[in-house]
């Protein structure tokens, strides 16, 4: 180790509260990008960053899209290799409210059972904590030694969690701009508490929302009832229609191009400690409920999947109405894995469901999202250069892992760019992203600060 | 007709304005029951009764109850013989707000395609509407003469769209002050918009709201997709469940105890005018999604029926969020005939979907209202004083008819007090009760309120 990373590393350390209060300062501005009564939040969030990166000495800009704004930033240093720094400032809605136990912006520090401390808060881990941990380990260098080890730009976004539909248009105008060596991307997680992880396999995503209309009025149900078509009632068949009862999608043509599991990845993820009970009881639950057959670690990696988000019709208010509903909506999203063609699930399952509704109603549809799944290349050297940043870091071999998640942002960088993504997180599996309560843990900021410092100087190092 | 009468008559019709202003009036107080954020506005209501009885020379009073307030007044008069009049001064819910023409409680006059006029607003026919063409014509009755023709009383309530609770119990209470000869409710539909009718067959109600739990929390469904059950996708799959695809409901013993029609009511309602494919196409629809073999009006009228009223989980504000719901909610109600026991429905409902729900998954049960079949006797001396009154006043004979809607009191009347109701309304079928742009009829109001003007002159000549 030179004299440098460890004054780096100590330095981080001795600054950690003062990062800790510029994550809360974050946390505080509820940027949800896919509600409109928080644009001007979103606003706030992009001008924050490039506020705290033109204190950090970079170029730092905010540029208009038709959606929420971007921010661009570039270093002035110019040593090899270049690396682009991508993030979102924006967060998920906070819905239900009433399950938080402190209001989701106004950050907090929680005592752990397992001696951890949890950074509470919509954002704490996705993506607010996680994009940080890059930032202050940028500060740390600049503060120690006046200067980043190698050239640095950085790309956040503000509308992650509605789609990125901003992003591919924006790549396109700035793509000689942006172009680097690598992209790194801190939005994923750990192998486990202990074990850091590059994650190198992401499904891909598409996203529907229906609308069923049978009557053209909510109905009285006792003047109607039976003889008029009720809307809950066909979208709940079209629902129930979507899985076999052994847990299979049903949508025809879905599991075409989707291939076994390859034996090397088999045997590398029998090898990881995964507790498929745990992961359930974690949960409140205990029976996997995906296809007969497959291990929960193959539902949640490498199995396509078929998810209702989200549902609404009728009367959903305090007490009682009886009436018929004249329209019946859904929210759907499904999890693609490699092979699969997200255009020919997205038009596959559409004329499943138009096939399902009486003659006398209607649906219509609106896309939420398309993304193909990726795999990342195994041989990169950077690629072997952060996984001994990471073991360095961490005291324990870093894995290499897949995800059930999506990253649609990947395909965008591949297809704009023609570059590839390195995926280092030191999220949690139990951080309840997207849910109430979403929690980062304090060892998980202070050792991604430490990691990212470590990254760089073995990025720095390689190129010498 | 006596002098008498022909006076009372024409004095509503010239005061048909003033009857129409207070009509506005008490729309304008938005007394919905079911909702929290009104009880003061029920209170305002039920006093607005009270002071017109009042003014009218009623002794008229406010009761309380545990819920919203009962109206009791009674007329000095003692002639034989002695009615009930009872109503409800509570509306229903107005969402969604968006598909309203007007503001619900501003009501308004628009000229219709028809050639006549709708009173349009939230409880413009149930029950305000209907209700207050008693009022009015007691009040003509005093004007011209100086008095009520026989003893009335009269009982409201603002609890009928939330299933009464306090009904019963205040009826156990009050029974020796309100028991009388026949009850008289104006709640229910013409024949068709030239025909009157006295309605006598009611389906029962039995409401029931669930809540399916699955995991503890909402999950991410990239982490959790498939392996974690999705507790939207147990809704459809228990909502699926209850008709076969037949249009039967499937709920075991659901249909023990239920009759074909008698032979003497089918054949009067073969006679009756009913268009089916009109029925349906008035609400833009053409299949009857009823049992297959019944008649759109068996559909509605004399079978029993399971509806969704409304259904909620996961995510459902704008935008995208790719949540596993861990909660799923939905509403329903069954109408049932005579023969079926509302407590063995619910029973086997709840076991039915019961044996639906995953192990590892729970679900909780509410009950909303409950309310067996009723069958009023057809050979009271009073039930043909109105028939004969009804059909002097629109010039065709009147109809005695069934209906597909359920009204719950009719049960405690008989109960409580061992008294048959009288069922008389002016509501037409498309008057949109319980939907948005609800309306009551300008014709409906001035005939109803006639019609009331006679069948009391001809209680008060048949008890002679």
């Amino acid at each position: 180790m030179t004299i440098d990373l460890a004054a780096v590393l100590d330095h981080a350390d001795a600054g950690l509260d003062e990062s800790l209060a510029r994550l809360f300062e974050f946390i505080r501005i509820p940027s949800i990008s896919t509600d409109r009564a928080y644009t001007a939040d979103c606003r706030r969030a992009a001008e924050w960053l490039r506020d705290q990166l033109g204190a950090l000495g970079f170029d730092a800009t905010v540029r208009n899209t038709t959606g929420h704004l971007m921010v661009v930033a570039h270093g002035s240093e110019t040593a090899a290799p270049h690396v682009l720094f991508y993030g979102h400032y924006d967060v998920q809605p906070v819905d239900p409210l009433s399950l938080w136990t402190h209001p989701p912006f106004e950050p907090v520090l929680v005592e752990a059972p397992d001696g951890d401390t949890h950074i509470r808060g919509r954002g704490a881990s996705d993506d607010k904590g996680q994009l940080l941990t890059f930032i202050e380990a940028c500060r740390a260098w600049k503060a120690v030694t006046g200067r980043l080890p190698i050239r640095i730009s950085m790309l956040f976004e503000g509308e992650e969690e509605a789609g990125s539909p901003s992003l591919g248009p924006f790549l396109e105008q700035t793509a000689d701009e942006l172009r680097a060596d690598t992209i790194l991307v801190c939005d994923t997680d750990m192998w486990d508490r202990a074990t850091p992880a590059i994650t190198t396999m992401f499904r891909g995503l598409v996203g529907e929302e229906l609308e069923i209309t049978a009557a053209d009025r909510d109905l009285h149900s006792g003047m109607f009832g039976s003889a008029a078509r009720n809307a809950a009632h066909v979208l709940a068949k079209v629902l129930a229609s979507l899985h076999d009862d052994d847990g299979a999608v049903t949508v025809p043509g879905f599991y075409d191009g989707v291939a076994e599991l390859p034996e090397a990845i088999a045997a590398q993820w029998q090898q990881l400690p995964f507790d498929a009970e745990k992961f359930l009881s974690d949960i409140g639950l205990s029976i996997p409920a995906g296809e007969t057959g497959r291990s929960v670690q193959e539902m949640i990696w490498s199995r396509p999947t078929c998810e209702i988000n989200g549902i609404w019709s009728g009367y959903t208010a305090e007490g009682f109405k009886t009436v018929i509903p004249g329209k019946a909506s859904a929210k759907l999203s499904f999890r693609l894995v490699a092979g699969q063609d997200p255009d020919a699930v997205r038009k596959n399952f559409r004329a499943h469901v138009e096939s399902l509704i009486p003659a006398d109603c209607r649906v219509s549809f609106k896309p939420h999202g398309t993304s193909p799944a990726s795999i990342m290349p195994l041989d990169s050297p950077l690629l072997r250069q952060a996984l001994g940043a990471l073991t360095a870091e961490w005291g324990v071999e870093a894995a290499i892992a897949g995800t059930g998640g999506s990253i649609p942002i990947l395909g965008e960088f591949k297809r704009r760019l023609g570059m590839d993504s390195l995926l280092i997180g030191f999220a949690r599996f139990d951080n309840r992203i997207h849910s109430p309560n979403e929690k980062y843990d304090l060892s998980s900021f202070r050792h991604g600060i430490r990691s990212w410092i470590r990254i760089l100087a073995a990025f720095a190092d390689g190129a010498k």
